[in-house]
């Protein structure tokens, strides 16, 4: 299977769903500004796995639509807070909310996302005790992913982030939205307890892959294909996994002045931001970072035994497998 | 019955419930933010509405407590966002969020409280069925909310606010929080449909006397009671129930230009303020708003016909009054 191909096909179908939960209300500024992100594209892995997860315990992918249309919503409702509180200006080469509708708007607009979730995750139709466990995951899920993200913001400004805690704060900002989303995908399939279980482990070790794969990406991925400028995560000296794994065994010295010389630099260089890229790969971090991704990966996989064998548990294992080896 | 005193007997017993959702988790900085508005007071007009709205319908108001504390929670999370979109730097006498604790987290705060506030909905003590339309009648007053708020910005900016416009707007962004409350403490209480209805139309056109009057007290309050500064919402050039119909009567003319040297104008001295308040008043505008908070309140309390006579069909109607009757 490739799944840069299947994850394209999937995303594509799931691109009328996701345009259909927002009407034509007033105001036409506010409207505009939350179908900005989800309207814009993406991978959509959040969403394809929703419905990947219903269908793989052996339900309607159909019901499962939904969900995935809610969970792709509050993703983008955090991706809107998130450009605005780092002050970043583009995403996915367009402007952020913020820069295109003002800071007002894009809080409003991720507000107004965030409610339409669970407006969606009310009508599902499904039991009503079932949907109260999908409400209850992802209302958890979310105060999780603010957790998350503030102990993301208190360990830039922290010279000493330890790696259970960077380990804990991507669990928080990363897995835990993934989780309830495929989770709740199993209830809406009619999966028992144990399997719900499974899926939501499977979602959690994902995420965490997914998330250290991201940092990994963040230094030493194409700014072209990522989007992102190279080197940013440097100068503002953001605690990876690497650099985690840099302080945990390289003791005072030359090469850890070296190295902080450059790191939280926020006007560094380029060629200065080539010394620390060059630093982390030769003092073995680049490689403990992608040993630690695939173990995680692994643990997802190993969750996903408990599924009957066939296309979903294929694709699943996929998509596990890509979040550590994409380009973007 | 002396509503305040009730209210407030009220208030200081929901203030337990309300301290009681949010434990001592990580990073504490974000628990403290998220703590910080709902612990401090208020009113509390949302919740006691909730519990009294159960009761007055027969059911069991210790049922309604835990929507009570979630309602409480959403009217919190729009104020900290609201304080910050606007810039505000005092509510209540305290500092706002985003001045104690800076823009990213009060934005978290906000976008936690919400969370919560779904978790709380998941974990009612109601059948699922009941729940389920809880959930919805609250998820989509939030996303009216947002709309309302976005409004309300828009026509800041705006110099031809008509008076439905302006009802609309206060509609969306006072009531309907106030009306998903109700009505869902009447569900919990076990109303039938047409009760509910009406519960819910009580505290629609509640909401709009409410923030009729509240816009009053914006101009004509005691800045010592209200906690915000008089005449902020002239230099503002906020478009109120008295400078629509000042709009919708006042023709071009010496009247009118007098009036809007001042609307708007951010640096107006007091006397300036104090002319634009005279004019409101000379003109009729101030007596025709207090004409139309009177309206809606008399509306709210004809809604509450369906009810059986009783202290809490009591305590409702009194709310009522006291919603366009009040010094802060």
């Amino acid at each position: 299977m490739d799944v840069k191909i299947e994850l394209k096909k999937r995303a594509d179908e799931l691109d009328g769903p996701i345009r259909s939960y927002i009407g034509d209300e007033s105001p036409s500024n506010l409207i505009e500004a939350t179908r900005q992100y989800p309207y814009a594209g993406g991978k959509r892995m959040r969403p394809c796995m929703v419905v990947s997860a219903c269908r793989a315990v052996g339900g309607d992918g159909e019901k499962a639509i939904p969900l995935a249309v809610a969970i792709e919503y509050i993703h983008n409702f955090t991706l809107i807070h998130d450009d605005l509180m780092d002050g970043d200006v583009k995403r996915r080469g367009m402007d952020t909310s913020h820069v295109v509708y003002g800071m007002p708007t894009a809080i409003l607009a991720g507000d107004a996302l965030f409610a339409k979730a669970f407006e969606i995750i009310a009508a599902l139709d499904i039991p009503s005790d079932d949907m109260r466990r999908v409400l209850k995951s992802t209302g958890t899920a979310v105060w999780d992913l603010a957790r998350g993200q503030q102990m993301d913001i208190n360990n830039e400004n922290s010279g000493t982030v330890s790696m259970e805690d960077y380990i804990e704060t991507i669990r928080l900002k990363t897995s835990v939205l993934f989780a309830a989303g495929v989770a709740g995908g199993a209830i809406i399939g009619g999966a028992d307890e144990r399997t719900v279980e499974a899926m939501h482990g499977y979602a959690m070790n994902m995420g965490v892959a997914f998330q250290m794969f991201d940092d990994i990406l963040g230094i030493y991925g194409d700014p072209k294909k990522t989007g992102k400028s190279a080197g940013n995560d440097i100068r503002k000296g953001k605690n990876t996994v690497m650099v985690c794994r840099f302080r945990d065994t390289i003791g005072e010295g030359a090469l850890m002045d070296e190295f902080m010389a450059v790191f939280g630099k926020e006007d560094a260089a380029d060629s200065e931001i080539e010394t620390a890229r060059r630093i982390l790969k030769e003092t073995g971090c680049y490689a403990y970072a992608m040993d630690m991704a695939e173990e995680y990966t692994n643990k997802a996989i190993a969750c996903l035994d408990v599924l009957p064998d066939g296309q979903e548990k294929e694709f699943m294992k996929a998509l596990a497998e890509y979040a550590m080896d994409r380009d973007v």
